[in-house]
């Protein structure tokens, strides 16, 4: 793949002073129409062989444009903070928003390729990678982003030259150290092993551009080019087209037989029984987060059910058990302007906790499949996909140390009923009941279709679904908190 | 994921018999709607439990619909015959062409499950499958097919409870056999991996539908509604939008330089040192074909290059030296229809030769990157996506043993001139020559664009390009062998 990075591409001093002007004043242009349109974002991976010109380049496309739409990430040695999250998280938190341009210089590309030239992955672990670095950008450009990826190539022969070149002049001398002469000793595997990634991550969506990064001149407009001509024919597309849904329609089960049906809602518990076992529970609880066990793991409890079947009332007796310092409740309402600039997941991967803290969540990453599905939120092409990218983003967590329980608070249609009017008659209540909460009840029968298809689709061995029977406020707490325990326990 | 079809779903025998008349009467008319339409083909993978009920499902469909459209292939071991190719080409030969259905029985899924089950592969080589898979299935649907994905799947205690049955009853007992029952011993594996697995190709294009499969009349009414659902929603879209072509254009290099441009067209050998080496060539290339560890092999030489640039004539000084039953030549020209119902590498996938054979390709699978793309003759989005799509295939190739020699015949545009001139002379050449050759040159540039491309996106470690200056024939020709003998002993 790097034959055509090697046959020496250059142009001269004056070739590159003549169409700097022009390339500057387009790229200028289109990426104010970019940010004028706002309606999708510009992602370019700088990624190659060192000393191919990469930095030089993403400060040229810093300086060519206009710096205050560009974000430009480098990406070194995860930080502490960041070794605490999946390794995907600091890209994603890093993602540029519609109408603006990302430049990632180091990208998620660079340690499954380095893990395999060091030897400290495998041939399998490194397809593993690919398979998720395709499953990730795939997500990517069905949100809409533009993604650009350049590799900036050198030769084995101009990578020693430029080093001995380097070496020679005392002025740069300083620049050449044992760790460059080092991975240039690794020149032939990084070669391979890059080639092959790349190959496996050319899509046609995606192509990866190769750039000869000996002469200046060549590369730097050349990357600018790629820019733009990208640009300018995304930007042609004003009303970009949906790609056509082929996915099979999820029908209902023909016998009418629901995940929801199988549920035993008029299971109750006293009042004395209940206040007993609470304080169990909750003391179990407390005990199991002073263990030393939790201190590696992180918690999330995904907190989803029918309008008034009590998840804040549950929510409150775990975080009752627990010191403030250790939890986080994060209610989930509409995203803000700076979350819908970004793909769906991005707000979720905002709120991950440290390690041996636990989130709770009202409501979750699951409103996609929930509510935008029955509102018509988002495309049915949009939902559809949820389902493995939601997968995906739960698989990153618990390996990476996550324990995720996921409960669904299930109460009856006529319980339902009978809350929301003694909502209404309390006052300090009635702040929770609103138009919109009796016209979800018209919908009953769609969100129980939802619920059916996000269980079936979503409860994994590594993050399975608890559907809790909650017409009974005892039952459903106690059900809760022992959930919540068997988890911790079970993964600690 | 298996929760929703461990529910006890169920429909009794009248609504059975009530919903089937309209539901075949249904199926058979989008089956004929389909035949007629003849422009999309419908791939159903029948998977899941043993005795969940697959092949009695598979039946009925055949029974309910029109046979003489449905293609029904089971898949168990592989044939000797399939076991000298790729492990996927007996599921290419087995697609059904636009218009019909093909129901696979047992497919792609099920080796990489069992293998994960049994221990013979590791997480990461399942997870390497499982990244083929999506790249495979994403092919099929960018190809246009329409791909359901059926799972049927019965709970532990249901199938112990089902082979407790078929042992109890003297009629039946003769069909539980051991192997079910060490089968069953690995249940919890087996959900496990299938698990995994479903999940991650369970994407929004091509969704898993999983059902239960315990009563029969719920799994086939099931099954065939959702068959019939997807058919009428797939045919509703009469025009299908194409996707939105996201990617990055491929822009020429800026300073001009091709890789064609660095090729020396001046080498010449003269004829008495042809004549020398030629035969010293041919004797070597037949003495390695004798050897024994060329019988795991097979070879495929694929000839490119410009239009008179001597591919003919190179190919026969390779055959001069084999016997006629090593070998065979396949000449690309345009695609017979059959081919043309089919994915775009369909074609090649039938020419694939057995182990310790070899295949000339005169013209190839390149042709959708070359003249395809240059004439227009297919969109951009499918050009750009068949790099990835050829890497792929020929990455398969070279994994079961292929040894793969791509080599591009280089003349220049006033040697061709010369010889198309020369071939209008000699009568028994001048059917060589037409009017759409002469239109061909005026593409020159695009021609070299394309070349360039090519050679950049899929000349690798594992199938390099090798380029051939063509001008002097004598060169060519001992090049051409060369690079042969080279990688048959490198790979041998």
């Amino acid at each position: 793949m790097f034959e055509a990075a090697e046959l020496g591409h250059k142009i001269d001093k004056a070739t590159y002073r003549r169409r700097l002007p022009k390339l500057r004043e387009a790229l200028l242009s289109a990426q104010s129409e970019l940010r004028e349109l706002g309606t999708f974002p510009v992602v370019i991976l700088v990624s190659g062989v060192d000393g191919a010109g990469k930095g030089e380049t993403v400060n040229l496309l810093n300086e060519w444009m206009d710096p205050r739409a560009i974000h430009t990430h480098a990406f070194n040695q995860r930080t502490n903070d960041e070794l605490q999250r999946p390794p995907m998280y600091r890209f994603w938190r890093k993602l540029p928003p519609k109408g603006s341009i990302g430049i990632l210089f180091g990208s998620w590309y660079t340690d499954p390729i380095v893990d395999r030239v060091m030897r400290r992955s495998t041939t399998e672990m490194l397809d593993q990678s690919i398979g998720e670095i395709n499953r990730f950008e795939k997500m990517l450009i069905d949100e809409g982003a533009l993604l650009i990826k350049l590799w900036f190539h050198l030769s084995k022969q101009k990578q020693e030259k430029r080093l001995r070149e380097l070496e020679e002049d005392p002025g740069t001398r300083w620049r050449v150290t044992k760790h460059d002469w080092k991975a240039f000793a690794k020149y032939d595997r990084f070669r391979r092993w890059s080639e092959r990634t790349l190959r496996q991550t050319s899509t046609g969506e995606a192509p990866w551009v190769i750039i000869e990064g000996a002469d200046p001149e060549y590369r730097s407009i050349t990357a600018g080019e790629t820019l733009l001509h990208a640009l300018r024919k995304r930007l042609g597309q004003r009303k970009p087209k949906t790609s056509l849904p082929r996915a099979t329609p999820l029908a209902p089960p023909i016998d009418g037989i629901r995940v929801l049906d199988r549920l035993d809602l008029t299971l109750q518990v006293s009042k004395t029984t209940y206040a007993k076992r609470l304080e169990h529970l909750q003391g179990k609880l407390a005990t199991l987060f002073r263990a030393k066990a939790l201190r590696d793991r992180t918690i999330l409890v995904v907190f989803e059910g029918n309008d008034a079947a009590g998840k804040g009332g549950s929510i409150r007796r775990v975080t009752q058990a627990l010191d403030a310092r250790w939890y986080h409740v994060v209610p989930i309402a509409a995203p803000t302007e700076e979350e819908r600039a970004q793909p769906y997941l991005w707000r979720f991967y905002r709120q991950l906790p440290h390690r041996g803290r636990m989130t709770l969540f009202d409501r979750s990453w699951y409103g996609r499949v929930l509510v935008e599905r029955v509102e018509g939120l988002c495309s049915e092409a949009d939902w559809m996909r949820a389902y493995g990218e939601i997968n995906d983003f739960e698989d990153q967590l618990v390996r990476s140390g996550a324990i995720i329980t996921k409960l669904w608070l299930a109460i009856s249609k006529e319980e339902q009923e009978k809350r929301f009017e003694q909502r209404q008659k309390i006052a300090y209540k009635r702040f929770k009941i609103t138009a919109e909460d009796w016209r979800n009840r018209k919908k009953w029968n769609a969100y129980a279709a939802a619920v059916d298809d996000m269980v079936e689709r979503t409860s994994t061995d590594l993050a399975p679904w608890t559907l809790i029977e909650a017409n009974d406020k005892y039952h459903a707490r106690l059900k809760v908190l022992e959930t919540l325990i068997a988890a911790i326990e079970r993964r600690s």
